[in-house]
């Protein structure tokens, strides 16, 4: 990430997890070391391990135990992914070929069954590794799955409420970075109050990120930043946008009728788009993630002046111009 | 099962040990909850927690922290057949139509993530889990899934030997009920002469317990006993028989041809299982399947006369009549 460019010791740590991601996945089968090396190498922007590192900075920061576990955490980011494209069906994750494109859905659902294990695995050898981590860590993914089949679960639903929506990418989404924060933390003996601030920061950074992430799919710019557009929509799951223009009379009854044609040309995906701009769904969106930005902004406040502070701004900044 | 019928008290181990499963795999989830409960109501044979309370039986019993572990084993089990159901996209498991063809691959990625994932927390969970316990069954899930992907991996291969046969069913199979075995005996203070012989057994029971499966599902009886036939066979999956007729030249160019043909009616499936069974393809996976049946026997000579024996070699003795 450029923004780490001005802190070389932060970038340093980064290269670290990226030798640990590559020295864990290998595999003597050789099919296996393929995959698993290609989920793992492909552009991802490594956030939860940075929100670690960032985190475990504000305390007694120690690499030998910290990285394994931001590293642990990528993984199963990284495992979700991948079992994430085969329902996708989609051809690129994360502007690359998908593991399920290229090698089926076999290949693809024990991939990221093995390097969930490896994840597991690394955080059980974590030599301070207590309980509490590991628990942190397994409800984190429990609720990861339990988000994934509630979205299957509302696919196609037009009643779906903005509550449902945000429960939804909460469990998907920003828990996961709110348990990178939170576990950072605790390994250098944060203090509560500190521990406490960095999993709010986690949480609305989550949202924000996802919200924005939902919006770039609808609008369809996401496709500059390499990944496939409109995918969401194509497969019956309606994000905030839509759900905002499904809940104002003047607009639902067309979409409704949009959403339920079986054609799904550019065309129809236009005239969805204009629908969602018109009513507002889109600028309510953005204003939502606004909000949640400024939660995690004050959420950090009591933080002293430090690198990790100033980063954790700038990653808001990012999402909120969305460069990244 | 039957065979429990003349010890009440191993019954009743069990039955506890499907409370455990239900309670465990409770979600708030509505969806999420159906189909887990689904998926660990199928009727399994329960024979990897059974091996676990027997081996656990051996030595120091303590009921608290052995069915919890034996309800785990069960979860990773049951979490690796629902992942193998997207894969097979078979409409059966075990007897019932399977989670992804009731609901989709969408939610039968994430069940059985989810099942994973309690199958973790409770093994971390575990009074006395120590971190041996726990790297033996994230070891036993990475070779299982290495093995699974070594499976696709020589899908279509005709010159696939013996040996990666036997290095793959070891993998997918056989590990899983040796760890049943090392895990029981681990935690009930068995000495390292007994866990060694139960190790042994659980592997060549497993073996034996998959030849016997691929032979079954070859000839079709395997539908007497509720699941799907010929499964391997339709996706490329060459299985022992199949595997020893390829490496015999009097059959081996006509099966070549048999297995290109895109057209797969019965009068196929039957055309294989002559050739199969003219070269003896199905007499050796017999009597190798019996010879792992002699070797799981003998392993387990060492140990006292007591009821755990007893039931071992009777599980030796289904399997070869396969009445289960």
């Amino acid at each position: 990430m450029k923004l780490l460019n001005q802190y070389p010791n932060i970038q340093k740590e980064m290269d670290i997890v990226q030798e640990l991601l590559i020295k864990t996945v290998q595999s003597r089968q050789p099919l296996v070391k393929k995959t698993a090396v290609e989920a793992i190498s492909s552009k991802g922007k490594r956030l939860r391990p940075l929100l670690v590192i960032l985190s475990a900075m504000l305390g007694e920061y120690d690499s030998k135990t910290i990285l394994p576990l931001a590293a642990a955490i990528e993984l199963i980011h990284t495992a979700t992914l991948v079992h994430d494209d085969i329902i996708d069906e989609s051809k690129l994750g994360r502007g690359r070929e998908s593991i399920q494109s290229q090698w089926g859905k076999d290949v693809a659902v024990f991939t990221g069954d093995f390097l969930l294990c490896k994840a597991f695995f690394m955080i059980s050898q974590n030599g301070k590794g207590n309980q509490k981590d590991f628990s942190r860590f397994i409800q984190a993914i429990k609720i990861i799955c339990e988000g994934e089949i509630q979205q299957y679960d509302f696919r196609y639903k037009t009643n779906i409420t903005i509550r449902q929506y945000l429960k939804r990418i909460a469990a998907k989404t920003a828990i996961l970075f709110s348990v990178s924060c939170y576990i950072g933390a605790l390994q250098a003996k944060c203090s509560k109050k500190i521990i406490h601030a960095l999993v709010r920061y986690g949480m609305s950074f989550g949202m924000a990120f996802q919200i924005t992430d939902d919006v770039l799919d609808l609008t369809g710019e996401i496709s500059l930043l390499g990944k496939p557009v409109h995918t969401d929509l194509l497969q019956g799951i309606y994000t905030l946008p839509i759900i905002y223009t499904l809940q104002h009379s003047r607009y639902s009854e067309r979409l409704k009728k949009l959403l339920q044609k079986e054609e799904h040309g550019q065309q129809y995906l236009s005239e969805i788009y204009d629908l969602v701009n018109q009513s507002g769904g889109v600028e309510y969106s953005k204003q939502l993630a606004q909000k949640y930005l400024i939660r995690a902004e004050q959420a950090i406040r009591i933080l002293p002046d430090c690198d990790s502070k100033k980063i954790m701004i700038q990653l808001l900044e990012m999402i909120l111009d969305r460069t990244m």
